[in-house]
């Protein structure tokens, strides 16, 4: 009776309040889904009767319904009704977002699992294990955990706290300022601005970012060279592109990182080997042994690892970019976070030391919110025209990045980076406190910077940490979803995104998070 | 001395009125190195120098020199001053897009060039002849005219006028109503809306326009099945892609239409077989002749072809769906301008005759504005999750797309979209009214419809009419451009965007046209 719905439908009314009833039934039914309650191929019942169930309109579950259909979630074939969809899906929503703090605080505290070995076939087998994807999917909720189809217990549904890495605060985006930069820049934008424009985006934005990452970043930038994006991806993607058919055949990749960057990467049709890594980080000096001119480009997080944490030091950011003058590559410098760093100024990036060979990467989605979908990459000279030649005619919306440009033009910028920066470093010394107290066994490792910190944990743990972290409705990453797949596993962690949640459940976050940790 | 400055500056000086002045400094400037009055390699003096020379502040001149090197128009190394750049740039910036209506009308009036043959080599030599772009590039000014280094002339600067087809009335964008959506959507916005967005675009966006389309063009849309894309552009590659790998060997393409799109499918790796065309519009009864499964899809302009101007008749219409139904293959409804029917009430898109068949293709770039780049597709069932899947993780800009579905709800999108049909029409009605008077031989071709009609030309007279146009500062676009290169030469005319110019500029720019028609 697992698959019985009755019982479902009472749970979930419990939750049908308020005025928002599709979203929330969608919220329920892909909760319900995640979570295994409801299993693959489970039939729904008919819109008609679960609307009666629940007291709602007829039309509020179909429209439901068929949302969930299109995000995959569920399927709908005549003759067979509407049933829960197997989850091979090849694309992942967004939608399935956990959304921090809609619920209350965990009440099954008790129901801590003890620690417990890696279940040793979950590395390489399946699909989990080629890099998990932060900010990317979501709908799969919490990977690595759902429960076989767990019994139905009469309990309130899961509280969700959301602490994966990738994401800012976004209840604290700067919505007033923002909109005075927009409405400022509406009214200054020139008639020509509303056209076609110029593929590398904005040239008032380009201007502005030029100066602002040489100051902020150390980056030589001219406005010529930039080339505005919609997302880090977008810029990653056209790289490959160009890479690809100059004629490389390998860009390396660091031991840990997104799955979906190396994904973009290899659907170039590009290699991606592997650095290996040691305490002191990523071992570029590796890259001066292998075959002369097989890998054309690496891509890094130099400042500040992702999702490791450490920085690059010195020694080896003079090798990487000495090698890739003396070989002919690049270096694609991904400056996801540059801007957080809490304990000293932030080393400036490495593109300051060769701009010829270095392409810098930076992107709003961490310093303001990813929905703007604004990066910017600033390009050696000889890769211009032919990123701008695979970027074709589109320059991205122009109203937008003319209201970024206002925005950093008038200060508003900094001094939005400089008030959630401070409030990142409270919740990041917050953390190391809260763990320094309830979890001697486990250490923050990395330096003080960003929007994640990883949590080393005693060897053996992290399975069954997250496998916690599942029951105890914390969403929250370890770093093997993290690692590329011919690694050999010798970490174990926990991805912390504390700057994830708003401040109303960073609290109750945290503590779930103490409650999880071994 | 034709790199000499003084002159040019002393010319100039007549342009520089009024408090656009760095704006005015930039056009000059561009139009300078355009006409080949200022060729490549020419040092231009030093900002203060220049200042001095006009009047104006030194900033105004360092301003337009730093976003002219952006540009790409000139160049400056330290040592070397600044310099007109070579046009050897891949990359081709909008922002060099002629201006209607800046400068007085046009004095050259007496420069009517006679008829004169076609250039027979013109036609599939060199780039120019494989469909041309219209709202892509454009810093090349008049295709074709660009004289070599004109001697330095004791005229004014030659008079803009813009009648390129593609880009509407950008002066007549509703600022204050777009603001006032703005600000509410923001306002309105969850946070998670700032967040990495559903693939598909927002629901809020996609609900409301499967109201809309519904309502207005006759589309079977459910939001589940609209994909928001930045700009057509995209959603044509996306398309390309999931039909290339669906096994899709051609997308068969109309005999005149814009290089850009067969170039986008082509670059997926598809074939674009050219449907012939005759007095009636398109020949779709071919596809039925065809081998069978060979052709997967055709893209077309069925409300409106682009650029001739025909609707499909209705027994074509028919037919071509009948046969997409019976092959197993796609209808890409490219519906530009569908909102824009001046005789009658807009027939219904081709979508609405079979929604799992035909792929809509709507935008807000004619009825708004390119620069929003939102545009949307409401897909077959069986496409959805592939072209989701071929779109990764980019839903698009968040807030605009909650702005323009506000703009849509409260009704503003419906009011603008009358506004400027009736400023269409009018200047349509204008436009054949002159061309009557004016020309007798011309003809305005097409349906009463859209942003551009076409002026049917006495056969062998296009390429002379062209000529006429640059001389006279009239960026116009004949047919030929966007003709097939496999098509046999069989119509003259031009393709007259009446949209293009602001309000201030149109008599102007007709005025101009009727000089240089035959």
């Amino acid at each position: 009776m697992a698959n019985e719905w009755a019982t479902f439908g009472a749970d979930l009314h419990l939750e049908l309040r308020g005025p928002r009833l599709r979203a929330g039934l969608m919220d329920a039914l892909r909760e319900a889904v995640r979570s295994g309650r409801l299993t693959a191929g489970t039939r729904l019942p008919s819109s008609r009767s679960l609307a009666a169930d629940l007291g709602i309109a007829r039309n509020t579950v179909a429209d439901a319904y068929a949302e969930l259909v299109a995000e995959g979630w569920l399927t709908a074939r005549q003759g067979s009704g509407t049933r829960v969809a197997r989850r091979t899906d090849p694309h992942r929503t967004e939608t399935g977002r956990t959304r921090a703090g809609r619920t209350a605080s965990g009440q099954a505290a008790s129901a801590r699992t003890a620690g417990g070995g890696r279940v040793a076939g979950s590395r390489f087998g399946g699909g989990g294990a080629a890099g998990g994807r932060v900010g990317g999917g979501g709908a799969a909720g919490v990977p690595g955990s759902a429960p076989p189809a767990l019994p139905v217990l009469p309990r309130t549904p899961t509280p969700s706290y959301d602490l994966k890495a990738g994401t800012p605060d976004l209840a604290s985006f700067p919505r007033a300022e923002w909109l005075k930069a927009y409405r400022r820049a509406l009214a200054d934008a020139p008639n020509e601005a509303l056209g076609y424009g110029d593929t590398r985006g904005r040239a008032e934005l380009r201007t502005v970012l030029a100066e602002y990452l040489a100051r902020a970043r150390g980056v030589h930038a001219r406005p010529g060279r930039i080339v505005v994006c919609a997302g880090f991806v977008q810029g990653l993607a056209l790289l490959g592109q160009v890479l690809r058919s100059r004629g490389v055949r390998d860009v390396a990749v660091e031991s840990y990182g997104l799955g979906l960057h190396t994904g973009l990467l290899t659907g170039a049709g590009l290699g991606t080997p592997v650095l290996p890594f040691d305490e002191r980080g990523t071992r570029v000096e590796e890259l001066a042994g292998g075959e002369p001119g097989a890998v054309g480009a690496v891509l890094m997080t130099a400042a500040h690892q992702f999702p490791l944490g450490g920085a690059l030091p010195p020694d080896r950011r003079t090798a990487l970019v000495g090698w890739a003058r003396s070989s002919g590559a690049f270096v694609l410098e991904d400056d996801y976070d540059g801007e957080f760093r809490f304990d000293r100024q932030p080393v400036g990036a490495l593109q300051g030391l060769d701009p010829e060979r270095v392409v810098y990467l930076g992107t709003a989605s961490k310093s303001l919110a990813p929905g703007l979908r604004l990066a910017w990459m600033v390009l050696p000279e000889e890769l211009v025209g032919e990123v701008v030649a695979a970027k074709g005619t589109d320059g991205g919306n122009a109203l937008e990045q003319l209201a970024l440009a206002e925005f950093i033009r008038s200060g508003a910028y900094d001094r939005h980076v400089r008030r959630v920066r401070l409030n990142y470093r409270r919740r990041r010394d917050q953390l190391v406190a809260a763990v320094a107290a309830h979890s001697p066994e486990t250490r923050v490792s990395g330096i003080a910077a960003g929007l994640h910190a990883v949590l080393a944990l005693p060897p053996g743990t992290e399975q069954a940490t997250l496998r916690a972290a599942a029951w105890h409705g914390l969403a929250v990453q370890g770093v093997d979803q993290f690692r590329r797949p011919t690694v050999p596993p010798t970490l174990d962690g926990l991805v912390v995104g504390y700057a994830t949640p708003p401040d109303s459940a960073w609290q109750g976050a945290l503590e779930a998070l103490m409650r999880v940790l071994p």
